[in-house]
């Protein structure tokens, strides 16, 4: 039989965004961003230079120096054994992103091959068993069963089954098998 | 209602990987490939420097330059009124391609959003109405409607609906309205 397919996301999900940029604006503007100040902000309002914010994101190197989310290699690792695992992140409007967020993957996370990698804009037409996203716009249109991964600015969001961390998505999917 | 969806692959279906080929082929090696001479030709087989033909591909400005496929872009505007459309190309494979592709989209095709682009490995998940594509391989997975472009290397395969040329599938298309 067919392993059951996911998609998983990568900023927020595999690549500890939220530590990147507190780590940017305290380096670049002196600006110490609490992580429990920012609990159920947007994006935009957590980190408030919005206009920076965007320039920060689409500098060359951003994202190819993204810290790993704890747990996320052992965990994928251990998923891939029962599931087949799709890379899936909404690179698009980044474009500089794109190479760079192979190279990251390429280096940390050897064992996803080319094949099972996909940068796109919007997910709509992405059909696989399971998503893990925290990026509510992403679960709303998935057709399998979306799994909403914790983030600052999402722990308002009720509407999801929800995981906190790596080691409570792979207890969920495993006790699926 | 919702537009229906076609995913439109790049390669051989809006650029015109055949004549890019040749034309490289000839300005680099003196070697005149004849289009009559490869029809039903396996890629490797049609353009037989194996390993060349792989680092062609994988090399800088390859895929920036490729001549786009004859009215693919007036078909695609027209296309566009009707049915909503995602460019859906194979280009993990050679990760050189990916800045580059996105910068041949903006440019010769500008009114395809980002939000409507994806580049992957396998197209196993992508779940639209339609899929317009020249590989076999592609199509075979695709549980929509699976068009088969022509191009030299598919001249033998009979499995799927086929559209020789742009205006074809337009009409094909307008027709399911």
């Amino acid at each position: 039989m067919n392993k059951k397919t996911i998609a998983i996301d990568m900023d927020g999900v595999i690549a500890d965004i939220e530590t990147h940029l507190i780590t940017f604006y305290k380096e670049k503007h002196g600006i110490e961003i609490s992580r429990e100040g920012i609990q159920g902000l947007s994006e935009e309002k957590a980190f408030p230079i919005k206009e920076d914010l965007h320039s920060i994101v689409n500098s060359k190197g951003f994202f190819r120096t993204i810290p790993v989310m704890p747990d996320a290699v052992e965990s994928l690792r251990l998923l891939q054994e029962n599931f087949e695992i799709f890379i899936v992140s909404a690179a698009m409007e980044f474009p500089v992103s794109l190479g760079e967020k192979f190279e990251w993957l390429k280096e940390h996370f050897p064992f996803i091959g080319w094949e099972n990698i996909i940068l796109c804009g919007s997910k709509r037409i992405i059909n696989t068993d399971y998503m893990i996203d925290d990026h509510p716009k992403n679960l709303d249109s998935f057709t399998g069963k979306p799994i909403m991964f914790t983030s600052f600015h999402n722990t308002e969001k009720e509407n999801y089954l929800r995981v906190n961390t790596w080691k409570e998505a792979v207890a969920f999917l495993h006790q699926t098998l």
